[in-house]
């Protein structure tokens, strides 16, 4: 745990320079667009400790995979969004010496980012060995109004000297990956130009022969007036800048305002990559750095306006719950369904910025409160044009007749993972997409996604469990062998209860989405019988068995769902009893150990239980948390969030608080000793579901908006907000009311308590507490 | 499955050129002398498929491991035996054209391997493109009896042409392994010198240190007259060669004899190496190729005469078991104990040279029947010396109070492999360990072996086992949770019942350590208790109650012990069910559906079955033989010797047979498709106890050597020999009599079919069959 960040309620602030946590720094101060995501770097030179980032949406490299003994069915290679060109770069000279934090005495430092406008700002005061000093002020957003912009706002001031300035406004695109074998280099140079002030650096990765184009320009003022200082080129293998000097006296300070365009082969064909560069630089630089900011003020305020959360009488759950709403807005866009989160977004190299379960299981519902239904629409479009691969990747492993595995881990569709207990055998994930596609239409109401879409991944995903269970002569049950849960700390498990109970739910639903397509589109049901080569007697027939009798591991003692065969074998040892030397358990002991142990990285039987929590009584639901919460260790980021809510619906609100808390504040405070590989994004959706449906109670049944509110105590008041359907509502509780607004021109039926209420257009609601 | 070499019973014979299975031949003809090993590469140039491999014993690098995630608990690096400095090479030209068997025409071609003596022979007829024929006969070996000597006979005659012969002898030290990561080289250049024909090559292996130093000479010959031709040296980058030129005619003939001499700082200081190897190619040159090969046949006639298996009646036999003891013989000598077997010796890259649990559980019995006492022991001593290594790993993995896990893998006692579920799983290897120190003591009567060295392995396995266990509060039983056993098709199962076996039998086995030591050598006990800080009364207490409370699955229903937990679940469908275009199924099926189905990789309950035979009656050996030989696939090397051995005991002669044929001969036919890698060395131990201990039906009980022969139909006789403590006997057996000779000047009471015979010394005994 770290505790140096500023509780602010829309600042992240940093005091004074944390030099030996200057990666974590550089992951929660990253900025992004959802086309690009830049770490917190410096733009001067800096020989410390520090991790690179600038990443470019939806560009990879496919790195060779390393194994220690090939397995059939691993894939070739690992996708991962490369390190792209630095466009940040500024070099500082003060009569020669370059400035450089890691060398330079910091007389101050201060560093921000502005949660309402993704501002990142930076003052500092640094000393030469020569005893001179400057005053530098910086600051730098990444456009979310014109995707393809970023801008810089770089000025020093000279304090106690007189002397020489030499700025070198930069594009570097010689970079690496920090994590690549052998430091292989990925990108290649393909054309480079430097004009004046005016350059770009355009370069092709190597294999996928992406390209991307990165211009820059720049203006100086000196003393707030604009100046045309002398400028040489300098030019190096993937490198452009243009140096300039200036004399200054104490008191004078130097501005420099850089203008970035960054464009890719994602948008524009190769051809046409330089030119389209070219005119967004000059849109940039024509617009100048003011204009741009308001711009992006703007467009930033229409984002908070649906998707914020305030809170009164806490600021550092309010800065939690912000922080994480903001990385989630910057990180997907949702204007592309080529594009999706990775478990660290665009803020570090870690899990190489590919798609895992994480999106359809927590990030979903955040797009469906708060962002346009054709954002979620366009995550689920993602894993429909990739069903093909999904077939061909089930194929691979034995499966037939057009039964699919969506990869684990995955950028274009191809499975990109190579542990075979994970790749192979972590299948719940295909739970996770069917169950994505059930949560879309039951919140949007968007049946008709069904017919063109969803049925034909529904039926995929059937078919693949209905090939991958068998049958027991044992048990006189189907079974499920071989399986990895969501909890990783335990591997290649039998029976393990989230997964066939994922995969009975698919195969029920898929028998609905059978129902409804019969009866409400035949003709369009007749089309996909043909196409997808449907025997519906004898698939559904199989189907209805395997829902009849599969097999479930259960305790008759305790009255609950074991999560898989063998758990009552274990020693079940409460987490309260472990050592706290030896936590994390994933850090201190050895795999072996965490493997025999009981302990559960992260929710698992509890993952379906919370999704499918009409299906158990209350005392059931108390049962099973109670069971597994002792025995969970919380280690991956996704599972504190699942713990809140069940906890907050069986009235365990301090749990669920304290649960909330160590989801939303994970990166802030550095819970797990990761955040410096880069911020947990795909979790950041489990805190918005921990608060909205933890602490708001929200839930869909039957078409409608459930809640069963309370507000964690010490709080003077909480709202949020909530697209649905039609309607945007505003919620607020304070420790007498609940209130709704209905901000929208629909009227609203909502359930609240269980108590139904219609709530017309631009009315609000007031219920006591 | 292959079948082009030449059945014969001495000799392993290929007649024409098979290039596309060079590689496979280079593995069969590979020579070897405990300290060197040397694939069939050709002398001359070779530009076709090929794996170049020349080994000396205990020379490795520390390559760096591959993982897709890393695990705590993980070794840094896997040890490689390196393909060392290649001296074999003689290139030769004819008027300027290199001879090159892949682009010649091959007019004539034979090979083979004389497994008397160790001799490799090449004789073919070649044509270039110039239409101009040579006559090439080479012939090679590495000296038994001087171990640091290889020889090469060499000699080409001109068949068609007046011209130029050019022959250039060379040491070569600028080798890579084929496995290696990114091509790196492993051997650093020291020193190398050439004067006259005589050089060397001295090399140093990267942060190992260990050096090795190769040196040469030679004499050549014109129609068999000693020549002195005028030498060019040849030098490189860790190579040196001398070259000359020869005018011949028609029917003239030259010959190179290529003395060698390899020495490596494992038996000399850096400073005396050079040295030493020059030293050791004075005494090779002085003896020249003749005497050299005399002594080398003396050697291996002496080896032959207490290994030998004689098979009248079936060549294919003959050959098979020929081969296999001649491989043994010719990898390890015994000499020295931080020597051991790897799995395919010294004949190519597979599995790096390093030693797994095949060594205790296949190759001791080879050692304790065929070879001085002091060979099996220096087997366990490597052991031994590794026991500090070994605790130390067990610490890494969690383990406390001395106990000691063995490594799956090693070359110096660290562990080598990094895939989770063998690396910390495969732990029975604990128990081959433990069952060799009692399978030597019960061969040899050696019981003074318990206390210097022993004890202290087996107290030290003990703790490890009394730790790895833990206590079901279901089961009300000691359970063994996620192992992997000798069937790597099962990966992280429950109570594998193999691995529990091996553990409860090791506890009993210490404890009847201790009790014998108490006994019998109270006083070094009292130093043991001391030393090894045993608390006597608090351990052994916990390892009866684990011996009596273990569980171990069971099937009631068929009276059978499982081979884990949820074997049952499994659909049990014979191998004989499986579709043949599906088998092998490592290589036919992905790795997902392997491991889910009930196929059984090697022996794993019928492992520790074979292993205490005597603790279960006919009808249990029958019932469970019956149950997994079905479903097992044998596609280890290391299965069909035990499944041969318990049918012969069952009296299934017919299975014994096939079983044993597969052992026998899988790498002279290639039954797995992988001798091209390289041979099975280990599991050639394995066909010499099919032969014995199936066929002859031996077994050590009580102190005596207990036979139960029968001879395979259509045989006409078979012998082998035995040591046995004091005693060597022969045993012949035919289709009327076994007959058993005393060579030794000892009695020997043996137990043939159930009745006792006293042998006296230089007698026989007749039996009729």
């Amino acid at each position: 745990m770290k505790n140096y960040i500023i509780h602010d309620e829309w600042k992240i602030i940093e005091e004074g320079f944390n030099r030996e946590d200057n990666r974590i720094t550089e992951s929660l101060l990253s900025i992004g667009n959802g086309r690009n995501g830049q770490r917190a770097n410096f733009e001067e030179k800096y020989s410390g400790d520090s991790l690179r980032g600038s990443y470019v949406a939806g560009i990879y490299y496919p790195d060779k995979t390393r194994v220690g003994w090939w397995k059939n069915g691993y894939p070739e290679y690992f996708a991962k969004i490369l390190n792209a060109a630095n466009w940040i770069g500024i070099d500082i000279w003060v009569d020669g010496e370059a400035l450089d934090l890691n060398k330079a005495e910091i007389r101050s430092f201060y560093r921000d980012l502005d949660m309402r406008s993704g501002l990142l700002t930076r003052r500092f005061v640094a000393q030469f060995s020569s005893g001179k000093q400057i005053e530098v002020h910086a600051k730098r957003f990444l456009s979310i109004a014109d995707q393809e912009i970023g801008a810089i706002s770089y000025s020093v001031k000279a304090l106690n000297f007189s002397g020489e300035l030499s700025f070198l406004p930069y594009i570097d695109g010689d970079v690496v990956n920090e994590d690549s074998n052998y430091d292989e280099n990925f990108w290649i140079g393909i054309s480079q130009k430097i004009t004046g002030s005016s350059g770009y650096v355009c370069l092709e990765t190597k294999k996928t022969a992406f390209q991307v184009c990165t211009g820059m320009n720049f203006r100086a003022t000196f003393n707030n007036n604009l100046i045309a200082p002398e400028l040489t080129a300098v030019e190096k293998e993937k490198f452009v800048g243009a140096e300039f000097k200036i004399q200054v006296k104490p008191g004078d300070e130097v501005c420099i305002e850089k203008y970035v365009a960054i464009s890719s082969t994602l948008y524009y064909t190769p051809k046409k990559l330089q030119e389209a560069t070219e005119k967004t630089l000059k849109r940039a630089t024509d617009k100048g750095f003011d204009r741009l900011f308001a711009n992006q003020e703007t467009a930033w305020k229409i984002r908070w306006e649906t998707s914020d959360i305030h809170i009164e009488g806490d600021v550092a759950a309010q800065q939690g719950i912000r922080f994480n709403i903001f990385q989630l807005n910057q990180t997907y866009l949702g204007d592309d369904e080529r594009l999706n989160i990775g478990p660290k977004g665009f803020t570090g190299e870690k899990y190489g910025g590919v798609t895992y379960w994480d999106t359809e299981a927590y990030c979903l519902p955040f797009t469906l409160g708060t962002a346009p239904q054709m954002v979620s629409k366009n995550l689920l479009l993602y894993r429909y044009k990739h069903l093909q691969k999904a077939i061909e990747n089930a194929e691979k492993l034995g499966f037939t007749d057009g039964a699919a595995l969506y990869p684990m881990v995955t950028i274009n569709g191809e499975e990109c993972h190579n542990e075979w207990e994970i790749t192979f055998e972590e299948i719940h994930r295909n739970g996770a997409i069917a169950f994505g596609i059930y949560n879309y239409i039951a919140y949007t109401g968007d049946k008709d996604y069904l017919a063109p879409y969803g049925f034909e991944v529904l039926l995929a995903l059937s078919r693949f469990w209905s090939q991958r269970i068998n049958w027991s002569e044992v048990k006189k049950k189907f079974v499920m062998l071989g399986v990895t849960g969501p909890n990783e700390y335990e591997n290649n498990v039998n029976n393990n209860f989230h997964t066939s109970y994922m995969a009975v739910w698919t195969l029920k639903y898929t028998l609905e989405a059978i129902d409804y397509l019969k009866k409400e589109h035949p003709l369009l049901f007749e089309d996909l019988v043909i196409k997808l080569k449907l025997k519906e007697l004898k698939e559904t027939s199989r189907w209805k068995k395997v829902i009849k009798d599969m097999y479930f591991p259960y305790d008759f003692t305790r009255k609950i769902y074991l999560q898989q065969d063998g758990f009552l074998d274990k020693e079940l040892i409460p987490v309260s009893q472990l050592d706290p030397k030896d936590r994390p358990i994933n850090q201190k002991w050895s795999w072996d150990r965490i493997l025999r142990s009981c302990y559960i990285k992260q929710a698992d039987t509890l993952q379906s239980i919370y999704w499918f929590e009409d299906e158990f009584d209350r005392g059931s639901l108390e049962r099973h948390f109670d069971f597994y919460e002792p025995l969970t260790v919380h280690e991956s980021s996704l599972s504190s969030c699942i713990h809140s809510i069940l906890a907050a619906s069986i009235g365990r609100q301090e749990k669920a608080y304290e649960m909330y808390l160590r989801t939303a504040r994970l990166d802030l405070d550095d819970y797990n000793s990761d955040t410096c590989d880069g911020l947990h994004i795909t979790s950041m959706g489990g805190t918005w579901m921990a608060f909205v449906q933890g602490f708001g109670g929200m839930r869909v049944r039957n078409e409608q908006l459930h809640f069963n509110p309370f507000i964690p105590e010490g709080w003077k008041s909480y709202s949020f907000r909530i697209n649905f359907r039609n309607a945007h509502l505003e919620f607020t509780m304070d420790n007498s009311n609940f209130r709704i607004v209905n901000h929208s021109k629909v009227a609203v039926e909502i359930v609240v308590q269980g108590k139904e209420y219609t709530l017309a257009a631009k009315k609000e609601l007031i219920l006591e507490n």
